[in-house]
């Protein structure tokens, strides 16, 4: 568990895109960001008040958080003054890169002379049990694929969202590391030993009130060859009762797969459906979550209607036209 | 890679039933099996040669496999000296304990001074890649199971022997620690990293001549919520072109899962085939392997006639009836 508010680090980020981890939490968890960190020839900028490091612990901050890729896979001596600067200021750090914290020993021998904490969020640090498959308490939801990247996490995020606006019981569940820096919490599934991957679900997603809902972020697709496994562990580990099904149009292959199509809304759903009701035989498909980031309004409303008639689903883009349809069709179970 | 041919180590074993690695090994792989070493009390005997260490390496043997589980999850001291004495004497050690002979400091320090290997086949030892999906030469056979544990391992090596026996051109391919023992070479697929298992079956399994048939152990079941994930990675890594389908009658539950009950042959076979086809649509499912050992001979024909008519497909215990109808079916593709 990772300790908010942050202090959001963009570094010498060389465009936005690169900061899309401090975007992610700058989005949907506004209340967690209340500065950002930026080096000379930053190019990102997240509209937040530009804080050093003292005021920012004077505004209360607890963890810097790495919210920018860094460049060709190197924490730069640049960047480690600042990291190393902040641990001394007293706060945790936080990241998801691919190359860890803790294996860099500047900032592994500081953090242990300050008592301080890194975050590594790819690597796990829990010792998941093997998953049992007794049913919960609770509702759960899994939003699943026609691909990798195609929309997961924004849906579940955009539920999430939805449902605290109405007061309604729910939890976002990251399995991913941009989730588990968003929400402070969470699973990094991808880096599970293949035995644990099922009860890693199991546990991020325990007993909880009848009325609450899990709403749990989906990873690859059951159709995409490298990463399919990933996603069976998170239809068998998270029994869910509601599936919204994820679809961009207009790709022409599978994501890094150019000899695989991608699978029609109907497969998905028959798919996911039957593995799905092996965990929980009362699962439904409740609606289609389209990402429609490249139409027009008008395409995207005509594309989300034509999906509708086809599936007999409600259909909506949720980060576009919002996700209360999606929400309805769940609560109504 | 582990070096044959093997001292099979039965240490202390209480009965025939500790010994089972030991046995597999001496089932499948009699020409690795050049002897047994059995300490004071053991229990098991494999009908082997007893051999000291001395005997051993002049009779050839490289690797002491200790072919037997340890009692309370610990190496024993009576076992330490057994173990040491063979690095001295020139052995590498290979091992599936949950207990790492890495971890064990003397073990280590010895094998470290001696310049010996310690083999333990629970832990993967290579980096694995990201799974491509890229179609690859030759044929791949794959045995999907209604349960964990129910002979899918013995349906790859019946077949395996039965090819070999025939000239054809074969590889048994290990994914579990006990076929790696029998080998000596295989892919510890529970204990991979989520992201690489679909990438590790590729490796295992790479290009081959276009009659060579790849003979992979199956994994879990597509049905069992604790592992499915694992058996997800097998059926979209290894693009087989021909699935057998495994089952043992009478089990009143899912192993392990008092909630659940084993799927029915046509679920395995539809959900199988339609996963197993997005990676290689020419997958066919070639017949049945049931596992008759609580069965009497009259018993176990008239339950495999009975599902042959059922399935309309070759039905055999190749354990107890022999692979030669499934291979037959195999190689009519």
């Amino acid at each position: 568990m990772i300790d908010t508010p942050y202090l959001l680090f963009l570094g010498d980020a060389p465009d936005k895109l690169a900061a899309k981890v401090a975007q992610g939490i700058r989005d949907w968890r506004p209340e967690y960001a209340l500065g950002q960190f930026r080096m000379e020839g930053c190019k990102a900028d997240m509209g937040l008040t530009d804080m050093t490091l003292a005021e920012a612990r004077a505004a209360g901050c607890k963890t810097l958080v790495i919210g920018v890729a860094n460049r060709g896979g190197v924490i730069s001596q640049s960047w480690k003054k600042v990291l190393i600067a902040a641990l001394e200021e007293g706060f945790d750090l936080a990241s998801g890169l691919h190359n860890l914290l803790r294996n860099e020993p500047d900032l592994a021998a500081v953090a242990k002379a300050t008592g301080r904490k890194l975050h590594d969020v790819r690597v796990p640090s829990v010792a998941y049990p093997i998953a049992n498959g007794v049913k919960r308490t609770g509702k759960r939801m899994l939003a699943v694929g026609t691909d990798c990247s195609i929309g997961k996490m924004y849906t579940a995020l955009c539920i999430d969202k939805e449902m605290r606006a109405r007061g309604a019981k729910a939890t976002f569940r990251a399995t991913g590391q941009t989730g588990i820096l968003i929400t402070g919490d969470g699973v990094p599934l991808d880096a599970v030993v293949a035995d644990f991957m099922a009860g890693s679900v199991e546990w991020l997603t325990p007993d909880n009130d009848p009325d609450h809902w899990d709403l749990i972020e989906g990873q690859g697709s059951l159709f995409h060859v490298s990463y399919s496994g990933v996603t069976m562990a998170l239809v068998h580990g998270g029994q869910p009762d509601a599936l919204i099904l994820c679809h961009e149009p207009g790709r022409e292959h599978m994501r890094g797969l150019p000899d695989y199509q991608l699978p029609s809304l109907e497969a998905l759903r028959d798919m996911a459906l039957a593995l799905a009701r092996v965990a929980n035989p009362a699962c439904v498909v409740v609606g289609c979550a389209i990402n429609t980031q490249k139409m027009t309004d008008d395409a995207a409303l005509a594309y989300c209607a034509e999906i509708e008639a086809q599936m007999g689903l409600p259909t909506v883009d949720p980060f576009r036209h919002g996700a209360a349809r999606l929400v309805d069709a769940m609560l109504a179970i």
